[in-house]
């Protein structure tokens, strides 16, 4: 293209009355303040490249939390401080993670033999170890829970591998995902009811790029826990054909164990409110990440643009009226023990808390915000779209918030919401090595946090 | 995150009467057919891998236009052809381009001695070359047209570096790019208008990856065309950091040069009428890029997308009412000579064309479409919004069109629509040489042919 030819989306908008006005006007000097001077970027960079993997209990996590601390408190807080809580800990552990097939192939003229392939497995998080002497046995494939309940006369003594795939028809990646993700979460202990010795899942994503994705099971304390590993969809390609022709064998050793439970942190920044200032308005991302990657998506960008929006504010002189806290929360991938810390204690200290919003669906575009609120609610916040969208977030939908708010909302029916972002990248590098900070684009991850301070500032205004 | 928090944007639109249902099922098979069985991105990894660059005239043209009449018969056309057209022929020419800057660096005790720093260069398309030996003199910093202005007095002679900064503050990038462009169209006449030698643009990208991003410039009859380049930003910003220091001289070396028109060909696929044959809609992408580069984005998205929707409607045995023409046009980038040959034919030739679509935005996310119509027809076209949301390109605005189908406009008055895509990136691989395959995500992509199918499927339908 070398021609001009997009017009202002504002074009589409209705009148604008003179309030909304002085808060376009407030929402463009936050933005031009986030375009312009954002750190947001280089804040990703340090967090991904100087730390890296920050599961909760990890060496990484310990220096994530310094290094979130000293940032939250360069970016301006009033205040900031570290809020103790007991986090699981889980390990992969030992030696190296293995996944070998062994298959009969035919060799022209020759007859029968066999040959074997290395596969790329990851453990699943919270799974538990084969031991190291690993296991190995044939391979039963089914292709959904339907299939397993035909074939569970079958899969006694054996690995059971789900192949149940990522729907391309979806167009909403995360439809895709909550289609599929079961077999990850209840699909090791659906096996081990049938007598399975473990679990190989296709991994939860349409990147053909062969890289496994791990991610929280969740095993049924009713059957016995088996190891469980996810493998690239290459891989799940070349397996589902092999046992379309002959017997199949996988050699697994997997070492993942839980270590006693360990202190985290919460890590807390502060504007006090100059009118309102015991009412609470809570804006984060969650801090810990899957060991195998950098967590640049999930959810460094939460965390960056948390602490973005904090800078900003402070940048350009907004004294917001009630109380933001901004948040890096300790354990959202196997836990969630910081959204539930930070929830317990505001209900001891009886807080009232009118607003809470996370961003963990990655530093991709912003597309709009899911709402958890009242027909009332949502009726005061719509009109605020004319004022979002020029930014990108204008799509205002019922249903989202955030794992880690979620515990706010339970505890005294706050209202959430969480950042909606164009997701067909998301499940690409989601839990996988490549989700690096190399997947991130500089200024996806600063229009994200651009959006979220409009909501924020909207909020602290106008309450709700 | 883990969790699921996006729900349907459908909820957010409201009655859908039952003439809307039947096209919300069409545009969902269409849809569940691109996504499943999609050949767009196969194609396009053929046409950017096998052969690549290909300006008009050049010999990957030649490749290209038979590889697009063979897929485009492939994908289901009723009818395939080449329309004949005389096209520029600009070739970058002979040996490397070079640029070379030369610089005083003050050494510690020692006194002043001269460095040198190797630029990496890209000559604007459509310029003149410096001959075999090159040009090399001082450079003259200029941060814009008006900046030039008070400087006239010092460039005759001279090197102006055009240091004009793509605008972080616009959100939408195309935004950045108008304000920006006209260093690179117009930068040279300007310059040499005051006795300048040549001219060096800083790229118009936000890319901090140094990658020089060429692009036409237009030379004013009235003054000497002078040979001109872009270089990457760190090399402007290392350009511009000399230069407040210290005298900085420039050589350069490029070789490009207009050969006599030649023969370049738009290549079209039809899909005739069943209802209203003579009634022409035409979608299309441009064939051309720049030679730099593989044109992944710009404009093979287009083409691919563009035979996408003709497989797509052949697949699920949709008969279209009016005659669609599929057209993969011949030059764009410096001519847009296959966009006026097309228009000219239908003059003579008296076709009746109720509208025009291109895409030409790269194969990012789908956002919107820009319509160069009539109030009337705005106001027929806004209710299919809420057909079109669900799949992405619901932002439905006033102004756009596209290069290549501007003629038709121009001739018939015939209403046009672009494809608006998500602007974030198309602006970092534009015109350069990063624009290649693996920059495009195979369901963006996909997701572009599906609601440019979905608005044609409803002018063919109801007419405009």
């Amino acid at each position: 293209m070398k021609g001009i030819s997009i017009t202002l989306a504002l074009l589409s908008f209705g009148f604008i009355s003179s309030a909304q006005n002085e808060d376009s006007l407030m929402i463009r000097r936050i933005a031009d303040e986030i375009l312009i001077n954002s750190r947001a970027y280089d804040n990703l960079r340090y967090l991904t490249k100087q730390i890296g993997a920050r599961l909760a209990g990890s060496p990484g996590m310990v220096k994530a939390e310094q290094w979130g601390l000293k940032t939250m408190h360069e970016s301006g807080a009033d205040k900031t401080w570290m809020q103790e809580c007991m986090v699981p800990h889980w390990i992969r552990g030992g030696r190296d993670e293995a996944g070998i097939t062994s298959f009969q192939s035919t060799t022209d003229g020759v007859g029968i033999t066999k040959s074997e392939k290395k596969l790329d497995v990851i453990a699943l998080g919270n799974s538990v170890g084969t031991g190291p002497k690993g296991i190995v046995d044939n391979v039963v494939l089914v292709n959904s829970f339907d299939d397993l309940e035909t074939k569970k006369d079958q899969v006694n003594g054996k690995i059971v591998f789900y192949n149940y795939k990522f729907n391309p028809a979806y167009v909403n990646t995360f439809h895709a995902y909550r289609d599929a993700a079961q077999y990850r979460s209840l699909g090791p202990s659906r096996a081990a009811k049938y007598g399975a010795l473990a679990v190989i899942i296709r991994s939860l994503t349409h990147n053909m790029d062969n890289i496994p994705h791990t991610g929280a099971t969740r095993y049924d304390s009713a059957y016995t826990m088996i190891p469980a590993v996810a493998i690239g969809l290459r891989d799940a390609d070349f397996l589902s054909d092999k046992l379309a022709n002959s017997k199949v064998s996988v050699f697994i050793r997997t070492n993942g164990k839980f270590l006693p439970d360990t202190i985290g942190h919460n890590i807390i920044g502060e504007l006090k409110g100059t009118e309102f200032p015991d009412e609470f308005i809570t804006v984060g991302g969650h801090l810990d990440c899957w060991d195998n990657c950098e967590g640049a998506h999930d959810d460094g960008a939460g965390c960056v643009q948390t602490m973005e929006i904090l800078r900003a504010f402070k940048a350009i002189g907004y004294k917001p009226k009630r109380t933001i806290r901004f948040i890096l929360f300790a354990n959202e991938e196997n836990g969630l023990k910081g959204g539930d810390k930070y929830a317990d204690e505001a209900k001891t200290k009886r807080e009232k808390h009118i607003f809470a919003l996370e961003s963990d669906a990655g530093g991709f575009t912003p597309r709009g915000f899911g709402f958890v609120v009242s027909e009332e609610q949502f009726k005061k916040i719509a009109p605020w779209r004319e004022l979002i969208a020029p930014y990108g977030a204008g799509d205002f939908v019922k249903g989202g918030g955030g794992a880690d708010i979620g515990p706010l909302n339970k505890t005294f029916g706050t209202p959430l919401a969480g950042l909606n972002t164009d997701t067909q990248r998301y499940f690409d590098i989601h839990h996988a090595r490549n989700d690096v900070f190399e997947s991130v684009n500089k200024r996806k991850l600063e229009l994200g946090a651009i959006n979220m301070a409009a909501l924020i500032y909207l909020v602290d205004k106008y309450g709700l």
